[in-house]
């Protein structure tokens, strides 16, 4: 039984962290930390938890936190763990950021896309990017885990086996990406509120948005060149999921078979990654509440190109659920402990 | 490891049935059973299983299932379990009937309010209310278990201590219930079209409703006396979820700790059903995807009332979760196995 | 061609008197008042106006409006127009309120329910309310209106013809309501969020809403006695709409003719009063968009209640729609000028 | 006064030409058709035409309804248009066709698309295609008109600018599109139930949809040569609303001015095309029962693609007000006469 700390606990991401924690064998949730409900009961600001968790909000000191705990999962705005973290925290315990300070190797490329210096940059190196079905063996032995945003989860998982094969050309790579409401945080804007966003859809951050680098650099080191892409998010009037529909050319002609044992190739094994069969979509629905990744693809003989499909939830494989089986491979649990959770649909 | 057989497993009760079973440590699910769908593979039906489930759909054949499994769930139309049942199928396996054959324990009502001839009269005596937290003895003992409807598994919890203990007028029970569109089932009608229900509230039923007589016979056995209510139904744009608001004339001036001591007096030892704190009302969100019922109330000094609130997810503990909470007690598992899930919230 | 300045044109019911002054024939908007949003293109905040508005946002300056237009709007929190209003406005223009200002009569039970002291008590006596269908020929002579709640609004005329002709008893009424997000308003508050309203539905003020004691007061005009009432309203993830479930006991037996001949008696030569076929329920989406009201009833012989019942679109009827209604009477235009929208559906 | 019939009226597209024809101040309703509820009221259907509308649903006789009308439109499923077409009819009145029967040149690329053999290939030469914008005068002339696709109206004038002035490479068209769910109709189907479409997103009919050859011929038209595309529609939870994300390579380094400047060199005079101002994205919501198409673009010079945005609301731009401004163009009335709608947000 190891115990957790989670600073950020009131954000949506922090809130799944909890609810997939309080259904892990192996772990104890220490530390709800939340700076703006600092002595509220945590059952207060999430009344899902009521009589499950009885515990009050704490504050963010992440060096009190180290003491206590065997891994800290910081659910925070960017910026905040690189400001908190040292090389006495990290020899305490371990640390899993779902922000993005540790998932660009490049801090001038952080910093440019992200508008902020950064504080820690000596610790850049030695994070792990936890997409685990790509570093799995890395993640083991990692102290510190970039936990990858959601965007880039869905989009590389969807694309990586082909550009991997090389099956399609890595310049002519377009992500368009559709997300449910919950990626925008629990922030109060009036962009998120109820009546903004219902009966609507629209593009935002067309060619700006920060998740752009981090697609880039994965995709980049699947094809082992510079790769530049069009990514453009979408907001969609529901809670929960990330849809990516992606575009590239091919390289030469292939079939429908050749490209699915491309999939399978690296997904056959996979607990959490579904290839569809053929000619089924993947929907948000279908992985619902659950870690799963489902994908699928469909070849355009006309246009030469393949359009790559891939669904995931936000909250869970794209945030929470990723950072829980980063933290299962780290600590030796099976993998899909605590993340065996079945999509609910409807 | 007992075995279990569902009939009408491409329902969203079905289905849901199917979630919590394979979630469930001590069932093994045999027979998926669907007219609709006989030959098609489940998860095709349902993708959210896929790689889950590896099973095709199968007919209606209780009589052959029965000498299969140790345990039928039946969630298909009124009328079909009556006409299906017999004493051999009761004398081989237990039967969790999700309909309301055996709901009513006077025939001719339930032939008067559902306008059909009931099959087998015979067991309606037998059969057991399995509304788990009132009839919890009994439920251990049955062969034939009438699992309780959305709505009256959410209004009798929401009203029984007050009305059990004697503090409200039995004459004056209004109960104004709003619904997930889930509760209408999965077949293709009109009026069920996203488009229809979506951005609308209407009431329907109004006075007519088919559970005003399940309701009536479990408020009048916990006061001893007829009872007659008002009941009104209405659809709302959501998934999931049964909200309850009922109104009672108090019987006597009372104060707030009295009315919460009379939900403490049955509930505080309930896992599933939660009082909630002063002032706190009941949303379906904070129950989504739960076997938990969160109730409260409000009384109200200037018309001598009670406001009496309960919120469950109506596929859960108004359908499947309470079907698996009846299948334990009546198997000896853990009550809340395959039933722990968090709600999921947002 | 009559002038209009609004105040807290920026809010949800502001925009929407935007929207139907724009089609108005007889009006011109000379003033966008929003404190938030100064000198900022008013378009820029509600972009569905793009190239039909093309003005700045203005301060709130009611005395210097006053000096400019025929008629002023003020769609602004409780208390604004009363600390702002003084007679030499009123004695160049006209005001219509659509806050609660001016709705009580009694200035102590509007210093008990809103919390706030009346800074303009001596003008309460002359205001209108402005319930069009109710008080035509006064409204018709204000200067200044009390412009209806939503919630009062769909509940007075879902219910005056059955107490104005005795048919029910004053003490029984129950009004059960739902509402859709956009009567929360568009401040950025976390409840209001979208993943915090969206597949959820909740009761909120029970026993306690300032709707109450308005409600309270016009029904008891119709009746001739004070009237005290059970009302409870709740959030419905959905943009627009009331629907009002209403609950009293029938005074004597009547028939459905009898019933519907007292709906009639006032509303049939109603434009905006929509009194529907038997059994057809009112739906929030027939009325969306429009000043529509749709009203209908069921007699229960059981338990000799009546279920009364009324949709309106809480933006048009119930604040921006009766606001200009109101206008076209004080202005001697026709009464649906301006509100001629057919109710938009899906 | 001209006198107009609808077959189809009670589909999603015939019931919004009835709501616009109602506010057309030059067009009287003889006809509304409708195969599936001949002789049941009209307004029973539709109940938020209760009291507006009084006729009856007749049948689908094209000639019969030739005899009595000025117009006919047609809002019916592909082939049966083509089916009831014939000179007679054409010589008597103007036809509006809301189908895909006349939108395409080329009958065996129609038949191969819509796998169903062209009753009348003799009147698809005369038909002219209904894009106001685009072919206003030959519309003017015509005794039939094509009415374009809910998805190439959006795509198509998204696009085009850009590709008449040779800004963008014609082989590098990728079109993602996203749909409300009116635009599946109102058939009684699964896969449009509420519980199936409402949380989630996913794309249909990938490098499939037969709205591809009619957005490929107006955009060939448009560049003077043949264009393949990519075009993959997507299903989103929200009633009405199309909006398109378009990706080019751009053909030269370009400036926002001069990208501007072939928007403004085509729009600049149109009433229902909005250029959105520098970097505002366009939202479903905004033209939310409205005529407008909203449009913008965003360079990316790290790319060197160009992203082309456009919404519309899919059943008014999308299909019936869209008929409409035809009908107008045909009979010369003023072009947004019963078009003036303004988009109601929220």
């Amino acid at each position: 039984m190891i115990k957790a700390g989670i600073i950020g606990a009131t954000g949506y991401a922090g809130n799944e962290i909890v609810r997939l924690l309080l259904g892990h064998k192996d772990v104890e949730i220490k530390w709800f930390g939340s700076r703006s409900y600092i002595d509220q009961q945590y059952a207060d600001i999430y009344q899902n938890f009521f009589r499950l968790v009885d515990a009050k909000c704490m504050d963010d000191n992440m060096a009190a936190l180290a003491d206590e705990v065997d891994v800290i999962f910081t659910a925070t705005p960017q910026g905040l763990c690189a400001s908190l973290i040292n090389e006495e925290i990290l020899s305490k315990c371990k640390v899993i950021d779902l922000s993005a300070d540790f998932r660009i190797k490049d801090v001038k490329k952080y910093e440019k896309w992200y508008g902020i210096e950064h504080k820690a940059p000596q610790f850049i190196e030695e994070a792990v990017y936890g997409l685990c079905e790509i570093n799995r063996e890395d993640i083991k032995n990692a102290r510190l885990i970039a936990n990858p945003g959601c965007y880039p989860t869905c989009s590389t998982l969807s694309i990586y086996p082909l550009l991997k094969e090389g099956l399609i050309d890595p310049n002519t790579i377009i992500i368009d990406a559709k997300s449910g409401t919950s990626g925008a945080g629990r922030g109060a804007k009036v962009p998120n509120l109820y009546c903004e966003v219902n009966e609507s859809i629209k593009a935002y951050g067309v060619a700006t948005h920060r998740h752009t680098p981090e697609i880039e650099d994965q995709l980049g080191y699947a094809c082992g060149q510079e790769v530049m892409i069009n990514f453009t998010p979408h907001l969609v009037p529901m809670n929960r999921g990330i849809l990516v529909t992606a575009y590239a050319s091919l390289t030469k002609d292939v079939t429908y078979e050749e490209v699915k044992a491309a999939y399978d190739k690296y997904y056959k094994d996979e607990f959490f990654v579904r290839v569809l069969n053929k000619d089924v979509c993947p929907q948000t629905r279908n992985v619902e509440g659950s870690n799963f990744v489902d994908v699928n693809f469909k070849i355009d003989p006309r246009t030469k190109r393949v359009i790559m499909m891939g669904a995931i939830d936000n909250l869970v494989k794209g945030a929470a659920g990723q950072a829980v089986q980063n933290m299962n491979l780290m600590f030796g649990f099976d993998e899909n402990e605590g993340l065996k959770q079945i999509p609910m649909c409807p």
